[in-house]
C-alpha cells in the first residue's frame, strides 16, 4: 500500500522533524513515522530553546535552512541573549516557548512540506538486505520500503519510567515505549547501551506565590533565532527564580532509600550537567541551596515547569520537598517528576555523516546517539536527513568542520570519542569557539545551505549583503579620523584615556569602554552613514572591529590545523599493518575509521606520536 | 500528599471535563485525573459537535451552565442548522470543529476553573468502605481520598484495538489502555460487558482531488450553540461529499475474511447507527453506494476525517478501497481506521442521578455506561458532576424529566431500559420532542442551572427577558389587524388564499406559506416594533405562533402523564410482595428500582397491567 520512499524517518521529535523536512525539502520522497500524530514535536522536558552553545546550534541549523529556529521564534514567549556581559563568542540566544504552539507549528510545518508524508504507527524493525537498509517494519505488520532510513527514537526504545520504587514501561509519561528495534540491531552486531534522563514535576501556577520569588523578564530589546523574517514578539511572559534550602534537602534525603538512582535500579548514566536534584544534593553536599528556575509552559496555560528540580524520588517526597521551597508552600503538582531509562547506541558506530558503519544507508540522530538536548537532537536530525538524501541521490556528503560550526564539533565528538553519558554541547567543547558565534552563523553556514539547495539565492544574497555592508562600515571606520577635541570629552566621560592626536574610529573602538554608539556621537558623517544599515549589520561590524585581532589569530590556528583536518585517510586503511603504533591506537583506529588525520588525532588512546607514524606512513 | 477532595473525576474526555467543571463550579473541591495532560478533551472520532438530537443536547448543557457549547463555539470552523426545512422540533445545530483548538479550549477552561485540580496518572481502582466510595487508587500507588468519585473512562478500560487480524492493547490509537478498574468493580458485584466502536482512516488532504466531490458549505447566516456571548465565526471551512461505489465495495469484501467483525474476534456490539463501512455493505447489500462526508480536522491542518468509512479491515484493503472513491484516487493515509473493544457497565446498575446502586457516591458517565457520542457523554458527565456535588453537600438531586430535556430522556432510557449496543440519541427517542427544541433549551433549563448555581442571575434575567419579549411580540401579533387590501397582494404572491375581511397577524402566521418577515411587510407598525428585538427573540415568537396548537396539545399530554411521572415509589418497595404481577416484572422492578410510576412503566417486561396493579397497591 506504500510506494517506495527515498527516505523514511522514524520518530517525530526534534531530530525526526528536522531530518524529515530537510530530506523532503531537498527533494527526497520522505515518510515520517510517528507513534502518535497528536504528540509530534513535544518539548518533553523544559519549554525553552537555545541557551549557552545550544542557541548557537539553533542559529546554525537556521542558517542552513533548518526549521527549529523558525518554529522557536513563532512560539517564543520570552527571549534572552545570555552572556551579553561576556565576549561575543559567549553570547547565546535563548527563548522560553509555548509548548503547545511549538508542537503545533512543527505539525503545520510538516504538513506544509511537499514530498513529505506522515504515517502513524510504531516502527518495530528495519528491513536489511546485503548490509543495506531497504525499509521499515511496523507494529501493524506493514513493510515500507525506502532507500535510506533515519532512526530518531528518542527515549522510546525500551523506555522504562521510574518514580521512587515504581517502574513502568513508557517512552514518556503517559505514552507507550517502542520495542523491537534494539533487539534487532543488537542481533545485527550493533552495540547498545542504556542511558537515563529525568524531568521535574509540573505544577499548577495558580498554587504558587510569585511574590516570594525573583522575577526574571526577557530582554527589553528582543532578538530571535532565525535569520529569516520571523516575527519578533512584542509581548513576553515572566519567569521566576527561587531556591531550595536545607529543609528541602533534608526532606528529599528521606526518599533516598527508595530512589531508583541510589538503589541501583537505574543502570544508565544520566546527564552530568542537568542532574536530578537528589544528585545535586548528593554530589554537592556543601551547597546550602540550589537555584530553581520557574518556567511557564505557554502564553495561557497555568502549567509550570520547575527547572532544577528534576527527580525520580517517590512522588510524596517530591511533593513534600517542593512545598518547602519559597513560593511553593501551597504548590499543587500536575504530575510528578520521573526518570526514564532508554536504549542508545554508542555513536562511535557512526561515520561523520551519521550513517551507521554496519548497515549502509541507515542513519541515527538524537538521543539514540547518546545525546541530550533538543538542539543537539535537531542538529543531528538535520544533518542525518541531508546525508540520507545526498546518499540516495549520489550527491556529496555533508560533513561540517569543527572550525566552522558547533554542529561539526558535536558530530565529530560523538563519532570520534563516543560518549558514556548523555552528551550536551558547551562552548568549551569547541576549540575554535571564537569563530563559532551566534552572530556569524549565517556567514559561516548559509553558503552550505544554499549549495545544498535548502536556502534560496535571495536569502544567500541577503547574507552576502550583510557581510559586504559590515565590511563597508569597517572600511568607513578605518577612514574617518576624529580630532582629539571632539573625541576627548566623550572618552573622558567613558573613563578611558584621552588622545593627543586625531585617531581613526576603528582604532578607538578597540578600547573595551567604547561601543559603536559612542563612535556615532563623535562623527555625524559616520552616524548618518550607519543609518542605512540594520541593527544586525552594525552589530556585526562592531564585533569584527573589536575582536578582529582575536579572530585573526584563531583563523591562523585553523589554517595550521587545516593540513591535518584536510588530510583524508582511505577508509579501508589497515591500521593493523602499523606495527609501530600502540595496540590500543590500532584497535581504536580500526573501530572509528577516522576520515582525516585531524579526526584520528582526537581519538582517545591515539597519541600524537601515533599520529606522526600514521602521517609518515601515508606520505609513503 | 493530596488533601481530601469532595469529588474526583477519572478521565478527561467530554464526560470527565463536564463533570469536573460542573462539580468545581458548584463549589466542590474537585480533582480531575487524566492519563495524559497532553491529550485532554480529544475529539477521538469526527471533528464535529451536535447534529440531529445531539445539537439539542449541547444547547441543553449550555442552558444549564455546562461548557461544551462554549468550547464548540470557540473552535467552530463551520456551522449548519440541520433540518431547517422541517418543523422547528427537528432543527438541529451542528458544527465542524478544529480538533486542536477544541482540546486546547477545554484545557484552558479546566485550568481556569477555581476549585479544580489536575493530576496526570492512571486510576487503577477505587477505594470503598461500607459500600461507599471514599477515594481512588492510581498506578503510582497513590491513594487519593474523596467524598464522591465520577468514572468517565471512555474506551480505555481494557481497550483492545483491532485492525484486520492485528490486535493491540490501547485506549485510543497510540495511547495506553487502562486496567484494574473493571476487575475490581466486577469483584464488587458489578456486571460488566464489552462494546465496540470504530473510526475511519485519516488522510492527507493534500492528496485529495476536491474537484471530484460536492462542496458542502455551512449556513450563510451562522448560528452557534451557546446562549452566552460566544463569538459567531465570520469565516468557515468547506466540507465535501463523495460516494463509495460497487468497486469500493468489492475491494472491501476482499478483506472480510480477515475482518475482526466477521470472524468473531470482536465480541462487543458496535453502534448501530454509526456502522463500519463493511457492516453497511454487509447489511445493505442492495445499496450501490454509501455517502462519504469529508471533514477537515481544523483551520490549518491538512488532516481529513473520512466520515462514513469507519473500518477495521486490514489497512492495505482500507487503502486500496479508499483510492477507488472519487476524489481519493491518490489518497495518502495518515493512519488506518480501527475498531476498539472496551468494557462498559450496563447502566441499569445506576439510579437516575447516575450514581451506582451498589456503591454509594460512585457515579458513572459516558461510554462506560454504554453510550456513544461526544454530546451524550458530555451530558452524562455534566449531570454526574452536579449530582456528585449535590450528594456530597446534602443537596437535592438533579433528575431531569423526559418532558423537559433530551438529557432526561437519555438518562431515563439508560437507567430504565439499559442498552446492549452503543446508545445514541435520536429525536424519535423523545416522546415530547415537540417541546424539546434547540430554540427553547434556555427557556426549559436555565432556571434549573440558576437554581443549582451554575448560571448567574444576569443570565437568567436575559432568558426571562427573551421569553417576555417573545410574548410581547405574540401579543402584538394578536393585536394588529391587517386589512385585506394590504394583505391580499402579499398572500397572492406567496401562493396562499386571499382573505375577505381583516385578519390578525397572529392568525395569518399560522399559514405554512407565511413567515415573520412577510408580516413585517404587511404592517409598518409591527415591523418597527420588532426592530428592537434580536433575531433569536423574533424567531422564538415566530415558532411559538406557528406551532402553538401543537405545543399546547403536547403539553396536555405531558400534564396527563404527570400523575404517573410525579408519583414516586419508595426505593425500598418490595416488588416480590406483588403476587399478581408477572415474575419478570417483579425481577425487573427489583433490579431497576424505578423512582416513579412513570419510570416503572417504561421498563421492558413491565406491562400496563403490572403498572395498574402497582398503582392500586400504592394507593392502599
Amino acid at each position: 500500500m506504500f510506494e517506495k520512499y527515498d527516505v523514511i524517518v522514524v520518530g517525530a521529535g526534534h531530530a525526526g522533524c528536522e531530518a524529515a523536512t530537510a530530506a523532503a525539502n531537498l527533494g527526497s520522497k520522505t515518510l515520517l513515522i510517528t507513534m502518535n500524530m497528536g504528540t509530534i514535536a513535544q518539548m518533553s522536558c523544559n519549554p525553552a530553546m537555545g541557551g549557552v552553545a545550544k542557541g548557537q546550534i539553533v542559529r546554525e541549523i537556521d542558517a542552513m535552512g533548518g526549521k527549529s529556529g523558525i518554529i522557536a521564534d513563532k512560539s517564543t514567549i520570552q527571549f534572552r541573549m545570555l552572556n551579553r556581559s561576556k565576549g561575543p563568542a559567549m553570547w547565546s540566544p535563548r527563548t522560553q516557548n509555548d509548548r503547545m504552539r511549538f508542537a503545533e507549528e512543527w505539525r503545520l510545518t510538516l504538513e506544509g512540506t511537499p514530498n513529505l508524508d506522515l504515517w502513524q504507527d510504531m516502527a518495530s524493525g528495519i528491513i536489511v538486505k546485503d548490509n543495506k537498509v531497504c525499509g521499515v517494519k511496523t507494529s501493524l505488520g506493514i513493510e515500507i520500503m525506502a532507500e535510506a532510513v533515519v532512526l530518531t527514537n528518542g527515549t522510546f526504545l525500551n523506555g522504562v519510567i521510574h518514580i521512587g520504587e515504581k517502574k513502568m514501561g513508557g517512552g514518556r509519561t503517559g505514552e507507550k515505549s517502542a520495542t523491537g528495534i534494539t533487539e534487532q540491531l543488537v542481533e545485527m552486531g550493533f552495540e547498545a547501551g542504556r542511558m537515563k534522563t529525568g524531568t521535574p514535576p509540573r505544577v499548577d501556577g495558580r498554587s504558587l506565590d510569585y511574590t516570594k520569588m525573583e522575577e526574571q523578564w526577557g530582554d527589553e530589546e528582543r532578538g530571535k533565532f532565525s535569520f529569516t523574517d520571523t516575527p519578533t514578539p512584542t509581548e513576553q511572559r515572566c519567569c521566576w527564580i527561587t531556591y531550595t534550602n536545607s529543609e528541602v534537602h533534608e526532606t528529599l534525603k528521606l526518599g533516598f532509600e527508595k530512589s531508583p538512582m541510589f538503589t541501583g535500579r537505574i543502570k544508565g548514566l544520566g546527564p552530568r550537567y542537568c542532574p536530578s536534584i537528589e544528585d545535586k544534593i548528593n554530589r554537592f553536599a556543601e551547597r546550602e541551596r540550589h537555584q530553581i528556575f520557574v518556567e511557564p509552559e505557554g502564553w495561557n496555560t497555568v502549567e509550570i515547569y520547575v527547572n532544577g528540580f528534576s527527580t525520580s524520588l517517590p512522588e510524596d517526597i517530591q511533593h513534600k520537598a517542593l512545598r518547602l521551597i519559597p513560593g511553593f508552600e501551597n504548590a499543587k503538582m500536575f504530575r510528578p517528576g520521573y526518570a526514564i531509562e532508554y536504549d542508545f547506541f554508542p555513536p562511535t558506530q557512526l561515520s561523520l555523516t551519521l550513517e551507521t558503519k554496519l548497515i549502509k544507508n541507515l542513519f541515527f540522530a538524537g538521543q539514540i546517539n547518546g545525546t541530550t538536548g533538543y538542539e543537539e537532537a535537531a542538529a543531528q536530525g538535520f544533518v542525518a536527513g541531508i546525508n540520507a538524501h545526498q546518499k540516495v541521490h549520489d550527491k556529496h556528503e555533508l560533513i561540517l568542520k569543527r572550525s566552522e560550526s558547533y554542529i561539526g564539533v558535536l558530530i565529530d565528538d560523538l563519532v570520534t570519542k563516543g560518549t558514556e553519558e548523555p552528551y550536551r554541547m558547551f562552548t568549551s567543547r569547541a576549540e575554535h569557539r571564537l569563530l563559532l558565534r551566534q552572530d556569524n552563523a549565517d556567514e559561516r553556514l548559509s553558503p552550505i545551505g544554499y549549495e545544498l539547495g535548502l536556502i534560496s539565492e535571495d536569502r544567500l544574497n541577503l547574507v552576502k549583503e550583510k557581510i559586504k555592508n559590515a565590511q563597508d562600515i569597517i572600511a568607513l571606520a578605518k577612514e574617518i579620523k576624529i580630532d582629539k577635541e571632539i573625541a576627548n570629552p566623550i572618552l573622558e566621560e567613558l573613563g578611558t584615556s584621552s588622545i593627543s592626536q586625531s585617531y581613526k574610529l576603528h582604532n578607538l573602538l578597540g578600547r573595551p569602554q567604547l561601543e559603536m554608539k559612542d563612535l556615532r556621537r563623535m562623527s555625524k558623517h559616520f552616524d548618518e552613514a550607519l543609518n542605512k544599515y540594520n541593527k544586525e549589520t552594525i552589530e556585526q561590524a562592531e564585533i569584527k572591529i573589536k575582536y578582529e585581532s582575536y579572530f585573526d589569530k584563531e583563523m591562523e590556528i585553523v589554517e595550521k590545523m587545516k593540513k591535518m583536518e584536510d588530510r583524508e585517510i582511505n577508509p579501508d586503511f589497515n591500521y593493523h599493518s602499523l606495527n609501530s603504533i600502540s595496540k590500543e591506537a590500532r584497535e581504536k583506529l580500526m573501530k572509528i575509521k577516522p576520515r582525516t588525520l585531524g579526526q584520528a588525532s582526537r581519538i582517545s588512546g591515539v597519541s600524537p606520536s601515533d599520529v606522526s607514524v600514521l602521517m609518515v606512513h601515508m606520505n609513503k
